[in-house]
């Protein structure tokens, strides 16, 4: 088999066989072919697209490059959530002990975060002496024990999709769904799970920009796991304005421990009962959504959800005095209050721009080796729809260093402010896959 | 300038700005921008294209990544002709002598053959002593001194291309008008001609294989050298069949002798001729093409256009005996007739298969560093149309090795013979850009 065929033939619009994409997936991670082969293979693909054969190929030949985790130690379904990414997206802190405090078992693997979007990992880290790098070994035993961790990856896993993603990100083949979802859905796949929910976001602060792209990714990683024999749940949720009010590393615990007490902010609160609710449905713990809502509500009024993050952090050596007492979580040098400059009606706040501004004073990294200042971000004082007097508070900078003119200038354009009365997009603007689970 | 930024502009079908192909042509060739880079930006060009100022920068770009060839000095107007490749094409054997003995000053850069395609410079090199790789200051007095050299490339002319072409044939992106026309005109235009003719090639032995595509390439060359502010006209011309009778490098050199003493094949003659006049009235010398066509019949039939021939094979060391006798070129070990196995007329004759059964016995090369037998080849005893009865000679086949069975399976399998009569397609199918000469 020769490579530069595999690319005529994707480039002339004909699918490649299981076998082709195997040989290219070997090949590569052996380093037999080249990146300049692949890159324009790649590009090939994002003009010709790949049928759910190839990319159900793909995404087990990714899956099978590296370990592949077995959790079948643990008893019981392990469900698991994945987020296309976001700005303030902290629903794993939350989600994941309500979820394990209903009897589910979440065994999660998350990332770090890179330019405008956060990762689970950093906000995690805020809380002295957390650590992500269990063996895996410890993380079986911890999901045995209490139902619960978030850890970084442990393993060689789907090592094609890192060296391919390095690749796709420095030669403008991103875009493309069958890529995306065969590089989220191996990742996922590998790391054992055996249900799943994947939150797919669209708006100003997603990578999907509209609904239509976010369905479309949705139903393509909906074929892939059906294809692997797993169960999926997809959400289309709005990711147009920040998700709830914190957007930075502590700040983001502190919103998700108020979420656990049942004072979190409603978009917030509702993402991770929707979510909740289908993966205590796809774990077979609740009969039906009424069922699964109560259950997690119970959880958060008993504060047996609080309690099973405060497990967490104390299993895998977390400071559990900061998840009592949130104040005693890193805080930034300086608070500084932006308020309106005129009234009126808050009719767009761009998710991006401000995920930018928060990365700009230490929330973020804007290259991979940059460090977190965790103390850092912006908590919004008003989002979409809400109607602002001029002086009135607009949003908290919680900041380190100086601010500077041209960051106020940013943030400020960052909003739309409109006498008419505005709508917010709903939060969950659809669910894919409701049958996975109604069915079991 | 980031490169991935290109990329993603052009997979977006935007046009890239001079700038914009000055920066990539000198970042590769610099090496600051790595091959993975650049044939992502090879496969979106096969699918997006390139308008005509994008192909003229191109074309520009490449020819000043290297030396550019300085022909002020030759006096008059330079003329050139390149033909896009074929199966029996020994047109710049016969063509170069016959103009030059018309006063036209042809100084010529030709390459080697690779896989079905034979190379005017293995042609040549079959003459015992002839040498190719002339100084520039050798290059240019011989032009001066007999009006024609036919060398090997001299000095670093059009790295971009190498390096460009190199990497285009490993990624599947050599499928590309914009791409295929700046490669070659960057190469006619950095070896300082002032006129040319283009000889591009259709059909089964061609590289493109329909006449439309074949006006598209040469529509995309002429709107180049156009822009460049040189006169092109191009030919378009058949390669459904090997051009003349012979394939392989001595034989066709007798051919071209044949021809230039006027009894070489009619089609053969007639394309010699045909480009012949166009060279001489871009070159200011012939009025009009009956002008044009007299003198060139005048110089073959006086004996100036083979004597020609013979001045620069003295000129560049080659043993005159073999251009006063061409039984003393080179002669393989033996000779076998093939003949047709059933009456018919000659319907279809598999140019690409017969070049590559040639380049089997050692007339040409399957890799770049294969040897070549000068004597060996395929010299054909009928064509297209013609009619042949069982047991009447086919082909005669030099070889220094004997067939094998598959080789003379092969050979037939590339005839197609039917009772029905069969016709030629005209040699000649179109000629574009004759305002380019008839103006002057």
């Amino acid at each position: 088999m020769r490579f530069v065929d595999l690319i005529v033939k994707k480039r002339n619009g004909e699918p490649l066989s299981t076998e082709e994409i195997r040989f290219w997936i070997k090949g590569y991670v052996d380093g037999a072919i080249p990146d300049y082969q692949v890159s324009a293979l790649l590009m090939a693909i994002v003009f010709q697209g790949m049928d759910a054969c190839e990319t159900a190929d793909l995404t087990m030949a990714m899956m099978h490059s590296g370990d592949v985790l077995d959790l079948s130690c643990i008893s019981g379904i392990k469900v698991d959530k994945h987020s296309t990414g976001g700005v303030g997206d902290k629903t794993s802190l939350a989600l994941g002990p309500m979820v394990a405090a209903c009897g589910a078992r979440l065994a999660k693997m998350s990332g770090r975060g890179l330019g405008h979007t956060g990762g689970t990992l950093d906000k995690l880290e805020s809380i002295r002496g957390f650590n992500c790098y269990l063996s895996r070994e410890q993380f079986i035993q911890q999901v045995n024990d209490i139902g619960l961790a978030i850890v970084g990856q442990t393993g060689n896993l789907v090592p094609a999709d890192k060296k391919l993603y390095a690749l796709r990100d420095v030669t403008g083949t991103v875009d493309s769904m069958p890529l995306i979802a065969s590089s989220i859905m191996s990742k996922k796949l590998a790391s054992g799970s055996d249900a799943m929910v994947l939150d797919v976001k669209y708006g100003s602060g997603a990578f999907m920009k509209t609904p239509e792209q976010a369905i479309a990714l949705g139903q393509e990683m909906m074929n892939i796991g059906t294809a692997l024999g797993r169960r999926v749940c997809v959400m289309i949720t709005d990711m147009d304005e920040p998700l709830g009010y914190a957007i930075g590393n502590a700040l983001e615990v502190k919103e998700a421990i108020a979420t656990l007490k049942g004072e979190g902010p409603k978009d917030f609160t509702q993402l991770c009962m929707e979510a909740g609710s289908r993966l205590l449905m796809m774990a077979g713990i609740a009969s039906d959504l009424k069922d699964a809502r109560a259950r997690l509500s119970t959880a958060v009024e008993s504060g047996t959800a609080l309690n099973k993050l405060r497990e967490m952090v104390s299993a895998q050596g977390g400071d559990v005095s900061q998840i009592d007492d949130p104040d005693l979580l890193p805080q930034a040098a300086c608070v500084t209050g932006l308020t309106a400059k005129t009234s009126g009606y808050i009719a767009h706040m761009e998710a991006v721009r401000l995920g930018t501004l928060a990365m700009q004073i230490g929330a973020g990294r804007e290259k991979q080796d940059d460090t977190i200042r965790p103390g850092t971000g912006i908590v919004l004082a008003a989002k979409v729809g809400d109607y602002v007097q001029e002086g009135q508070l607009l949003a908290q900078i919680y900041h380190d260093t100086p601010l500077t003119g041209q960051w106020i200038r940013d943030f400020y354009a960052s909003y739309r402010i409109t006498p008419e009365a505005a709508r917010r997009n709903p939060l969950i603007y659809k669910i894919l896959g409701e049958e996975t689970y109604t069915q079991t």
